[in-house]
C-alpha cells in the first residue's frame, strides 16, 4: 500500500518547499536556521516534550497551534531560545513574525521550533538577516534537514508514497536528535508533511499513536528536553478523498514506518553511540508493562556499557527488567540476546560467550528478547550503546 | 551526643569479631569471603533490593531475619549468586549452614550476602575451605570492609562513639557500592553492627529512616540490584538503658549520621567517579517532591557529563527539574552552581563562564542547589560525575 522514495525528504509531498542558511547562530559555516513552507494552509497536528521547563518555541507554537491549522514553519539550531523568560518569548515572536512576513501569510500560521543551548538570547540580529535571504526551493527538504542537525552526525530524512482509494499521496519527515532523548520526547525536532487530505481530528489522533509506539520508544540518555517537538502539516494538495478514522488504515501504517524509521535512524546516530539496540518484551501481563520493561532495558547505563563492549552479560537485562516495576515472575523468565537463548525460566543457559561477543562486536544492532511468559503484552523500543565518546562529548559545551 | 572514632569500623562495637580471606572466588588475589560474628546474639534489622529479581542470599536473609534475630554474616563477593534458581538458593544456605557450623550457632541465625556477576554459580568449593580458615580478630573490621569490594577502589568504613543517658555505645558500618547504585537501593552491601540495646521494632523503623535519607538518596548510574542489602545487628553489650521510639533521637541521629557518611563515600567512590555531586531542592510543595527534584537531577545524565567537564551548563539542571514531574514554577526557579546564582526567576544571570569552570574542576564536590519557591519540601541527594572511565570499566566483564 505505500513504498519508499528513493532520496525522499519533508518537500517530497506535493506544494511544500523549504530552504535553509546559515545565519551565524552556530559558530561553525553550518546551516543553522530554515524554513518550511506550504503553498496552501494546512491541517497541523504536534506532540511536544513533557517536561515542565517548555522553551518559547514550544510555548509560541502551541498557541498557534489552536486552529489546528499552519503554513509555515521557521527553525533554528545552536541555540534553544529556553529558559529565557519574556525575552525568549518576544523572540520566537519575532521568529514567526519574520517568517510570515517574508511569505505573506499570518504570524498565527506560522510554527516556531529551536533547538540548542539552553539560557543563552537568540542572536535576533542574524535570525532577522537569515529569513530574509532564506531561498526556498522544491528540493529544499535535504538543506532543511541539515540546518536542523546539532550533535547530529548525518541527517535523517525519508518519505513515503501511498495509494489511496485510487489515489496517490506522500509523507515526508525529516529530524535531528543525538542528545537529551528519551520516551516522551526529548531535545529532539521532527517535521512530517503531507500532500494528503485528512480530517483534522484524526491528524492529530494518528500523530499521537505513531509517536507512542517510535519517538516514544526510543531513548538515548534518559534525559527530557524544554524542546521537543513534533509536527505534521497536511495540505490536502493530493486530491484524495478525505482520509478520517474510518478509512485511516493506511495513512496510519504509512505515518507510522515513516515515525519508527526516523526514531531508529535518531537512536542510531545518538551522542557517541556506535549501535543500536532493539528491546523487544513479550509476554507481559498488559501493552503498558510490556513499554515500561522494554523502555526501563533499553534505557538501562549497564546494559548500554555492556552492548558497547561486546559484552553478553545478560544478568544486567534482568537486573534492568527486575526494577522496571512490571509484574514478572523471576522463574518463568526467559532472555534471548541475538537470538541465542541465554535465560530460560530465570536460570543461566550455557553458550559460547567468545562467540557471543565477536557477534555482538560485529553487528551494528543488537537484539534484545525478553519473554516474561505472563500474558500477552508486547512492545519494542529502541536505545544505544553508552560509550566514551558520549561522555567525551557532553562534557564539553556543545548542546 | 556522638564523635566519630579515629579508624573506626564494624567491630568497633563491643563483642563483635571479623575476619576475611582470599577463598579464589575472585581470579586476583584479592580478599573476597568474610564472616562478622558476635559473642551474643543480636537484634537484626535489614532493607534489601526493591527489584523484583532478587538475588539467592536475599531471599534466604529475609527468611532468616523473620525473628528479627541473627548472630553473623556471611559475605562473598566475585559472585552475586543471583539468577541462578534453586541451585542458587541451596548454595546460600550452604553458606548459612557451614558458617553456623564452624561459629556454633544456629544456622538460621546467619545471614548471607553476596555480590559480583550475576549468572554464575557460587564456587562452593573454595567457599567451604574458606570458611573454614577465616580467622576472626577484634580488629577484623578492616578485612571484611576490604573482602566486600568489588569494582570500589577503597573501603568505607565508619564507627561513632554515642553518649546515652550516662552510657556509651557505638555503632559502626562497612560498605560496598561502586556500581549499580540507585535511590531505593541497588548492588551495595551495608553492614551497621551497634553494642546498644535497642527495641526490636524501633532497631526497623530507625534504619527504615536512616536509609531513606542516605542510601535511598544516593545515585552513582541509575540501575538497582538483584543483591542490595543493609544489615544492622544490636548485640547489647554496652548495657545501656533500652533504646525505643521515646528516647531513640540520640541513637537515630548516630544512626543518620553513620548511613550519610557511608551513602556520601559510596557516590564519591562511584565507578569512574572524580567528584561528588551534592544536589539539595528546596520550597518544594512536599518532601516528597524535593526528594524525587533532588534525585532526578543527581542521576541525570547530563548534568553528571557536564560536571565532569567542569561546563557550568545550569539548563541541564533546569531541564531534569522540569522533567523530574514535581510541582514547579518554571518563572519561580532559582538555581545555584556551589553557591553562585546562575538562574533567577527562571531566568539566566551574568556570571564567569570560565571562572566557574575552573572552580567545577579544582574542586572534590559539586553543590547544586535548587529552590522552587512553592512550599516547605526540603530534600538532599548525592550523585557523582560520569566519566569516560565509568564507560570503559562498563563495558568490560568485570561486575
Amino acid at each position: 500500500m505505500f513504498q519508499l522514495i528513493p532520496s525522499g525528504t519533508i518537500t517530497s509531498a506535493k506544494g511544500f518547499v523549504a530552504g535553509a542558511i546559515h545565519a551565524g547562530i552556530k559558530a561553525r559555516d553550518d546551516l543553522d536556521l530554515a524554513i518550511l513552507h506550504s503553498q496552501s494552509p494546512c491541517g497541523a497536528a504536534a506532540v511536544f516534550t513533557t517536561n515542565k521547563i517548555k522553551a518559547a518555541p514550544v510555548i509560541l507554537s502551541q498557541k498557534h497551534l489552536s486552529t489546528a491549522q499552519a503554513q509555515a514553519i521557521v527553525v533554528n539550531s545552536g541555540c534553544a531560545n529556553a529558559c529565557m523568560g519574556q525575552q525568549g518569548i518576544a523572540n520566537a515572536l519575532q521568529m514567526a513574525n519574520l517568517t510570515a512576513q517574508k511569505l505573506g501569510i499570518q504570524p498565527g500560521d506560522v510554527l516556531v521550533a529551536s533547538t540548542g543551548v539552553i539560557g543563552t538570547p537568540l542572536p535576533m540580529d542574524c535570525i532577522r538577516s537569515g529569513i530574509e535571504k532564506i531561498k526556498l526551493r522544491q528540493h529544499g527538504g535535504h538543506a532543511f534537514a541539515r540546518a536542523i542537525m546539532t550533535t547530529d552526525t548525518r541527517p535523517k530524512e525519508i518519505a513515503a508514497q501511498v495509494s489511496f482509494e485510487g489515489k496517490q499521496f506522500t509523507i515526508g519527515g525529516a529530524l535531528k536528535g543525538a542528545g537529551m532523548i528519551h520516551p516522551d520526547l526529548a531535545t529532539m525536532l521532527c517535521f512530517i508533511t503531507t500532500d494528503a487530505t485528512v480530517d483534522t481530528g484524526f491528524l492529530q489522533a494518528s500523530l499521537h499513536r505513531a509517536a507512542d509506539i517510535s519517538f516514544n520508544m526510543a531513548t538515548i540518555d534518559g534525559d527530557t528536553s524544554t524542546n521537543d517537538s513534533v509536527f505534521l502539516l497536511a495540505n490536502g494538495m493530493a486530491g484524495n478523498k478525505i482520509v478520517n478514522s474510518d478509512n485511516g488504515e493506511t495513512f496510519q501504517e504509512a505515518l507510522n514506518e515513516v515515525c519508527v524509521y526516523l526514531a531508529r535512524a535518531m537512536v542510531h546516530d545518538g551522542e557517541g553511540a556506535t549501535r543500536l539496540i532493539e528491546v523487544t518484551v513479550e509476554g507481559a501481563t498488559t501493552q503498558a508493562e510490556a513499554r515500561r520493561a522494554a523502555r526501563t532495558v533499553a534505557g538501562a547505563t549497564l546494559v548500554k556499557t555492556a552492548i558497547h563492549g561486546g559484552n553478553p552479560n545478560w544478568g544486567r537485562i534482568a537486573a534492568a527488567l527486575g526494577r522496571s516495576g512490571v509484574e514478572m515472575a523471576p522463574d518463568k523468565l526467559d532472555i534471548y540476546l541475538n537470538n541465542t537463548h541465554v535465560m530460560k525460566q530465570g536460570c543461566p543457559m550455557t553458550f559460547n560467550q567468545e562467540e557471543m561477543r565477536v557477534t555482538l562486536l560485529a553487528r551494528d544492532t543488537t537484539l534484545i528478547r525478553t519473554c516474561l511468559n505472563l500474558g500477552d503484552g508486547k512492545a519494542t523500543a529502541w536505545g544505544c550503546d553508552l560509550s566514551e565518546e558520549y561522555v567525551t562529548i557532553n562534557s564539553e559545551d556543545i548542546t
